[in-house]
């Protein structure tokens, strides 16, 4: 069976949001607490408007060598990105990120952001729905070779 | 056919090699030059101590507001972390990782670091080799069914 974003992979999830205004510094304790490894950036009426990433954070400002308590989130922030619908499918969601190179993506319903999926909860769905498609082929194999 | 780490997945691979003297600021810029996500950490002999991943620096460094310029890889690596062999297969491989909750593991021959390798990089080699076992077995089926 084809495993779906909502409610195969994500439910119930607590989701990291802040502000463009929010600093980097205050985005990493976020993900501390959420137990994260992205960030959702959100305007004031809840409307998507980037992603940031233990990534971004350290190629664009430990790298760079800036003050993450002075740094915003709006400066190193990934704008518009893509988002998956709760109804997409596991295995095109996962083709998607390893096309583009993405390992975070949010879950979006009509505008607002409901979930986050990274590629490993997108493997381990996608790789349980292809264990599911080599059982069911083989009993079909030998249940049409053996059958009494 | 099972993949092997070497050489399925890696082969001539650049490696980001820094001794726990190092501080976060170089590391974070050698990720930067070589393009990955996590670096390894050498004694003088070249044995392996530790890995650090920008999870490490966001969560250890950025969150904490530390200076990236002052604390060194051996106040934030993981020591001595698992490592898989050139002839380990993909699949087990991202098991391990899967179950541990790794995203990079380094690859050792004889206590010698050759190489790296990411969830996405093992991820993308089983379902290769998992789509290739679907077709083969559906070639099996239909071959058995529909033969002339």
């Amino acid at each position: 069976m084809k495993r779906k974003i909502i409610p195969d992979i994500v439910q119930d999830q607590k989701i990291c949001e802040l502000t463009p205004h929010s600093t980097v510094y205050e985005a990493a304790q976020q993900m501390v607490d959420c137990d994260v490894a992205a960030v959702i950036i959100l305007d004031e009426s809840g409307k998507l408007l980037g992603i940031a990433t233990e990534r971004d954070m350290t190629r664009r400002v430990l790298a760079q060598n800036l003050d993450p308590k002075t740094v915003k989130l709006n400066a190193i922030m990934t704008t518009n990105p893509d988002t998956l619908s709760p109804d997409d499918n596991a295995a095109e969601a996962l083709e998607l990120m390893r096309t583009r190179h993405y390992r975070h993506l949010p879950v979006a319903r009509k505008g607002k952001v409901i979930g986050m999926v990274s590629i490993r909860d997108l493997y381990a769905a996608v790789h349980s729905e292809l264990e599911e498609n080599i059982r069911e082929t083989e009993a079909f194999v030998f249940g049409d070779r053996y059958s009494v």
